[in-house]
Parts: C-alpha cells; sequence; structure tokens
C-alpha cells in the first residue's frame, strides 16, 4: 500500500458555453488530473480545478507544486498514513485544489486497494444525493429556460442563482421570474460570489423578501469585514460562506466573527480529509452545510457526491453536483448520470469511476 | 509613461549559510526579478521571493501568474494609474509576493520617470532606518557570537530572535543568554513562526518576564483560533502579527478577534500600493508597527527601507532589513551598505539601485 509515483497532468476540455459570474468566466477547463500510484499496481484519480480569481491558483503553479513539493513530500508513504500525509502537505501554505486533489487520490486508491468505496469509507449514510443546478448569469428569460431545460431533462427542483450585477433588479428580477414560473416546487438560493456591497445585499434580499429564498451565500466580500458583520446580522436566512472559508480556521473565524450563518463544503478545495474535519466543525457548531462545485468536472463531482452522501449532515440539502452539464467531454469511461433530480456515488471501490486512456490521451496538454 | 512590458526573470543566488526557524529554512534565494518597461525606456524593478511555506508560492507559480495573467492586465496602463493596477491585480486572490514585485516595480518607473525617489513619493520622513538583524535557529554560544559579529561590524543594537523550538527552554536560554551578554545596550524581541503552542508560548513569556523583550512575534497559530486569543490576552508586551495579515482584511479581522495588538509590515508582500493601506489602517487603528523581512535580497531590502523611512510610525522601530547579509551575492550594480546600525535608502530616482547585467546573466536560471 506503499506510494511509489504521484503525477500532476494537465489537460483542457472546452465548455460548451462560458459560464459567468460575480468573480469570473470560465471557458474551457483546464484542470489538473492527479493520480497516486502505489506498489501494488493500484492508481487512485482525482482532479485540481484551477481558480485564480478564487483561491489565486494557476494550472502550471498546481504543476510545480504536485511535482516539487509535494511528490518528494508524500512518495514512499503508506496509504493509510493520511493524517502524516495531511500534516506534510500543511507545510505548504495555500494551494487548496492542488492539496485536495493529492489527498482525495490517496482515497481512491485506498479504496480500491481494499474493495471499499470511498463514500462507504467516510460514513457511508446514503447512495446519493439530491442536485441542485447552479444558474450562470443571463437574462431573465434565458435564466427560466435554462431552469425549464434542467427540470424536465434531470428532474432537478432547486436551483442557486448568480447575482452581483448591478443594479440589484437585474438580479433580482431574475429570482423573481424562477419562483413565478415554478411556484413552490422548487427551492432557490442565491450566490453573489462577492459582487454586491453589503448594503446592496441587503437592498437585494430586501427586495426578495416574498420569493421564499432558502440561503444567501457570499453576497458581499467577507473583506469588507464590518459592512459583512452588519448584513449578516440583518438576515432572515442562513448566510453561506464559501471561497471565505477555505479552512476550519477560517470557518472558526468567519463564524465567531458574525460574517456567516451556514457554510459551503467543497471536496475541491479541502479534499476527503480535510472536508471530514470542515463538516465536523460546522456540526460541532450547530452550522447548516451545503455541499458546493468548484465547476468541477465528472471526476471532481464523483468525489463531492461521495462525500456528501457519506454524512446526514451534507445530504440533507440538494448538492451542486451538476456544473459538468457544461461541458463538452470529460475523462471519465462511463459517465455520470444524472436523473430524477439525483446522482448516485458510482458504484465500485474508490471513487467507483475509471479515467478513459484514449480521452486523457485527447485532453491532456503536457505533449 | 505607459507600460509597454512586464517581464519575471528566475533567480538564484546561493545563501553562505542555510537560515533554518519554525517554520521552514532557506539554502538559496530563489526569486524572481520583476522588470516593468514603459514606451519612455524606463526600467523599473522589484523581486518576489517565493515563499511555500507562508504564502504557498512557488517560483514557478510566481512566473506563471505574472507572465500568463498579471501582464496581459496591466501592459498598456499609464504608471500613474496604479489604482487601476492594484484593482486588476486583486481579481487573482493570494499571490501577495507576485502581486507586490509587479507593484514595486510600477512605483520605481514612476519614480524614475518623474526623477523622484519612491521614498519621498510615499511621504519622505527620514533618509534612513535602524537595523534589527535576526538570529536563526542555533546554540546560544553561536547566536551570541553571530550577535556580536553583528554588533561589532554594522553597529546593529536590535536583534529579533527565532524561537519555537521544543522545548521552549531551547529558546529561552538563548533569550537570556543575548540579555546577559548585552545588558540593556541591546532591543530584543522573538518570533515564533507559528513553532509553539499557545501554552508553550505563554510557558516561554513567563520564563522570560525579566529578560525585557519589547516585542513578541507569531509564536503560535492564528489559526488556533481560540488558543491565540487567550495567549494575546495575557501578554504584558504587544504581540505582532506577521504572516497571519497578508491584507488588510486579515489586519482588521486578527485585531479586533484578540489575535494580535501589532503588525508587521512586508513591502515584499503588500508592495507600495497595500502597505501604504496596511500602514494607514495600522495607524488608524492605533497599532505599533514593525518593518518586516521576507528573507529578502537587497532589491527586496531596499525597497522595504524606501517605505519604512517613509513614515514616522515604521520608522519608529528598527526594520528587519539585514537578511541579505546571508547571501553569497545579489543583482545590484551598487550593493547596500549597513553602518552604525543603520541602512540608508539608496540616493537617486525610483528606488535609486540598478541591476549588473553582468550578474543577472549568471545568476538567471531560465537560460
Amino acid at each position: 500500500m506503499k506510494i511509489t509515483a504521484l503525477e500532476a497532468i494537465p489537460f483542457a476540455i472546452p465548455y460548451r458555453k462560458p459560464l459567468t459570474f460575480a468573480s469570473g468566466e470560465v471557458r474551457a477547463a483546464e484542470h489538473v488530473l492527479v493520480r497516486v500510484h502505489t506498489d501494488e499496481g493500484v492508481v487512485g484519480v482525482a482532479e485540481a480545478p484551477p481558480r485564480p480569481f478564487t483561491y489565486g491558483e494557476t494550472q502550471d503553479g498546481i504543476l510545480a507544486v504536485i511535482r516539487q513539493i509535494f511528490a518528494p513530500q508524500i512518495v514512499g508513504l503508506p496509504l493509510t498514513e493520511r493524517e502524516v500525509v495531511t500534516t506534510r502537505l500543511a507545510r505548504t501554505v495555500g494551494n487548496p485544489t492542488a492539496k485536495a486533489a493529492v489527498d482525495m487520490a490517496i482515497w481512491d486508491a485506498l479504496g480500491r486497494t481494499l474493495g471499499l468505496s470511498v463514500s462507504a469509507m467516510l460514513g457511508g449514510y446514503t447512495d446519493r444525493m439530491r442536485v441542485s443546478h447552479m444558474l450562470g448569469f443571463d437574462t431573465p428569460e434565458a435564466m427560466v429556460a435554462e431552469a425549464e431545460h434542467i427540470n424536465a431533462r434531470f428532474g432537478i427542483t432547486t436551483f442557486k442563482v448568480k447575482v452581483g450585477r448591478r443594479p440589484v433588479t437585474r438580479d433580482t428580477a431574475v429570482v423573481r421570474a424562477l419562483r413565478e414560473r415554478f411556484g413552490d416546487t422548487v427551492d432557490l438560493y442565491i450566490d453573489g460570489n462577492r459582487g454586491w456591497t453589503a448594503a446592496e445585499s441587503l437592498r437585494a434580499m430586501q427586495e426578495m423578501a416574498d420569493l421564499g429564498l432558502i440561503f444567501a451565500e457570499e453576497l458581499c466580500p467577507a473583506d469588507d469585514v464590518l459592512g459583512r458583520r452588519w448584513l449578516v446580522s440583518r438576515l432572515d436566512v442562513p448566510f453561506i460562506a464559501d471561497e471565505s472559508v477555505p479552512t476550519p480556521a477560517d470557518i472558526t473565524r468567519e463564524v465567531l466573527g458574525g460574517s456567516a450563518t451556514a457554510i459551503s463544503i467543497k471536496t475541491a478545495r479541502t479534499g476527503f480529509t480535510g472536508s471530514q474535519r470542515a463538516h465536523h466543525l460546522a456540526e460541532g457548531l450547530g452550522l447548516e452545510v451545503v455541499m458546493g462545485n468548484q465547476i468541477d468536472g465528472q471526476i471532481g463531482t464523483a468525489c463531492a457526491v461521495a462525500f456528501g452522501s457519506a454524512f446526514e449532515l451534507t445530504s440533507r440539502r440538494a448538492g451542486e453536483l451538476s456544473n459538468f452539464l457544461d461541458m463538452s467531454d470529460d475523462l471519465l469511461a462511463t459517465p455520470l448520470h444524472i436523473s430524477d433530480g439525483q446522482l448516485q456515488v458510482p458504484a465500485g471501490p474508490g471513487l467507483g469511476i475509471d479515467v478513459d486512456p484514449d480521452k486523457l490521451r485527447h485532453y491532456r496538454t503536457d505533449h
């Protein structure tokens, strides 16, 4: 069960349409495939999505930190010494998706070695999650049409609406149009990606007071420290901290400081080992949690559903598991499938997924 | 005054001896030289020191973010639109030394264009700073000998002692030996680089209660949120937050949360534009500040003294400006010189320094 090699392979898969939101835009999935090899010939996989506007990582930076720093630190360790791996990776600050992918690839390899699914190793609460679909910036008509399509084709009934445009009525009109079209058959919440000020956020929330939102996420920057506390103290719904809580210590600071009342857990940034810590801390603090999406491909989505379905708290709410639908292709031999508004954990040991060697050859960008 | 090109050049200069402290070790200055070129033929310079164990940056990661993200964002802007540059760089999260070097190279180019020193442009309070010298891990005898050498040769009378080893008596013995050797002719403070727990930190500070320390810096991790608050509330000296406050918002959070009562300003991580903000915020909050050292080379040290000497608050205390003494060589045509315990701001427009083309050719690692 010894780790013999750690690979980091850049690849690029185009999106069908660019995804736009308050903090950025994504046109292609230029991710990094991470593979952990063991002395028994087992290979564990995961993917790291570079998000310079969220975590400061670039594709080249992820390759450098994995190949130059992480690989020498963990090659030779047994798969079971995950806390040793975690401690060594923690010597390097930041680089959340690079660390998370290494961690998750190790869990995948361990599960394959033991013949157990990662989800079972983590907690095994259930075998599926309800899916929440994210609606990127567009006109109210186009966003309602997208929701209708997603609802009809995949049975999804929870929508996260990207907001943060100015004036705020551009976005509140979208939420109102969605509620008018779907009535109470759907759950709606909003994500500002830090696009509004605290005052704009409050005005928007007041305008939408009759629309039954279940959450509001990162409406204004956590770095507007006092403004954000003022906003959060005035809201009637849980305020989700997402990019402002990349670590458990950030959860403690933001929640105790009054800047958040719920958190998003993303396996793409905290892996399985760190997501357990975030989950257990949130549960201990009495917070609601949502499984978030780092604009993951299918590998990352398989990781998110494996974790989210493992615990009661994370599977209580629909998880954000559908961003991969916008990609023109993916690396998996057997694609993920959303139906009846749900995504099943892929069956089989580890993550239950396999990378298609032809697809990897086609999309990798390192030769 | 238009920016026509932004260069990032990796270089490596060996240290005379490796520098060791609680969060890491440095054997060579593998930094990135940043050059901003303008349409008038002016070239501004600065350097970015990759510190994976402090900020998560690698040399390759810095090259990637500057060349792929920052250069396209700022080429074409006039040097005077520094707030536009700042806003664009801020779209990328983290990457503090990469951003800081771009910012400082622009200030250097602007000063050269206007015939004004950066220090004068910033505030022009004085033309020099007293120097504080950092003592890395060794035996009490060796550290006292190093202090004697530095004191005799450069006239330096302020020492920052690296601590964070176990048991704490390994470090408290050093501080005691220094105080016994120098009496009250020197100022002493300690820097734990997050090496101790909160309880170890308090025990060490109690053991050194009679040694007249002026500050204690980052003795335990800021991420040990509640433990750190407990410690800081019990100390009789200002507790300096350094790597835990890379941004103004972090200063606000840590200080209002009770995790720090003073801050270190490092031009290497906040540049001139961000250091002004950190300084003005700290001054407004009524905090003591120290000009810190990111294990800077001479270019970085010229930046730190330019900033520190520009303001009353930053020049009140000795600045950490002597790490370059451990390097075997540097890139400057005219080396910096510490005498009478002071470092003068290099005379001349901008930073007052010039890169020696032969030295750059010798030490650059990109061809």
